[in-house]
């Protein structure tokens, strides 16, 4: 078996893309906004399906142009390998850009998406998209929030975060940052008082829950403040994607 | 095999809840909500796995309670009317709601939400609970848009539309009803203005377009305004759910 098939399926797995530093981006939207940012590109599987079409061809072709390693694969095989139900026939191994919590830039205005326990991959996926386009400067996510290079939080986010910086971090090394830079720390919760972007300080992290749980118990103590958008009666809460996108909004805009 | 079973799985097809006027309602949260809701259930499939838990025991009490027709299933016969990779070991058949775009009660200041061919069941079912949840007055679904009772949608809504007025209607029976009521239609597109909330009329409508291709072109050509959410360069668009949630917020708010 190809050696690049046996490791698109074994970055599958977390623990193997955080060993190999590499992830798997796959469908044709997604490959190709790939090539258009930073992200270093290591191989590629298709299928015959990706010529099918012009756009597939054209994606094959820029593969080819940059000296991209690809390996053709039957359908059959190339499925063990593919994370839809629907598979286009283009699979890309990436290295996961090398981004850290100490080497974040801290204007004297900026807005960081913290994620704590966001556990759906398009849920994740679809807050780094609302993220990058409203212009927040990094997200970060802690334990318990799905990994950021999982396949449907890479195809889901549309090539967000090849360029936005997201990092995973740990709460006692976030806590440090946040103090160490003077970050002031909100965070959502359905209790928390209505929201007023225009109090907010110069730098912000808004932090977001687990879709059930909300808040942990640690970042929900180390807020300063906890932060609610008035709901309708009968309403329990917002899909967690829908209120980062709210609070981003405001806070940003 | 029991006539409820039957009507379920001939409830997955839209034609046959159409012509039934009913829905089927999957989950313990989704029929707790159904339950809490003034919409009228017909029965109910369950099986053992529903009696595991004290929550699952207090669901199937409170139906017994109602004298609810309860057809108690195998796990194999129930899988063939449900929908999720995890069944809960409850399904409930309701009525839909009696709404008519004639009917909708339009005071001096209202907020619809018009979708315009949003096809993504996930994306619908969160509008929904965004919609009820910011006070929409009412949810109009245009041709191109995935069922309303469709069960994804039902269970992604958690229950919002059991409350929340949401219709299906043609472009001609919307375009009349806003002129004969007097609502302004604005429609989100990527590049119409940016949004001003201050200067919204009363009684307005905001249309949200297809996932890929945005609105359709009677929509575009008839909104007064078209109105869009400045991005970031590099980000084409947001996720329809995020972004029908930012100009609900800013709009009613």
């Amino acid at each position: 078996m190809s050696r690049l098939l046996t490791l698109a399926r074994d970055l599958q797995r977390r623990k193997a893309r955080e060993r190999q530093r590499l992830f798997v981006a796959e469908g044709i939207r997604t490959v190709e906004e790939l090539l258009a940012s930073p992200v270093a590109v290591t191989g590629a599987l298709t299928t015959e399906q990706l010529l099918a079409t012009p756009r597939g061809r054209a994606l094959r072709a820029a593969l080819e142009q940059r000296g991209t390693e690809i390996v053709e694969l039957s359908e059959r095989n190339f499925a063990t390998a593919s994370d839809t139900d629907s598979p286009q026939g283009i699979i890309a191994i990436a290295e996961i850009p090398r981004r850290e919590l100490s080497s974040l830039a801290v204007a004297d205005r900026c807005t960081l998406l913290v994620l704590d326990g966001v556990q759906d991959p398009g849920n994740v996926g679809t807050i780094l998209r609302t993220a990058a386009g409203l212009g927040a400067n990094a997200t970060i996510a802690l334990p318990g929030t799905v990994d950021l290079w999982n396949a449907k939080v890479v195809r889901s986010a549309m090539g967000a975060h090849f360029q936005h910086p997201a990092v995973h971090t740990t709460w006692p090394q976030l806590d440090s940052f946040l103090g160490e830079r003077g970050v002031v720390l909100w965070g959502a919760d359905a209790h928390g008082a209505s929201l007023h972007a225009s109090d907010r300080p110069g730098r912000l992290a808004i932090a977001v829950g687990n879709e059930g749980a909300g808040l942990d118990a640690p970042v929900r103590a180390r807020a300063d403040r906890l932060v609610s958008l008035p709901l309708a009666s009968g309403v329990e809460s917002l899909n967690v994607a829908v209120a980062a996108g709210i609070f981003l909004y405001e806070l940003i805009a």
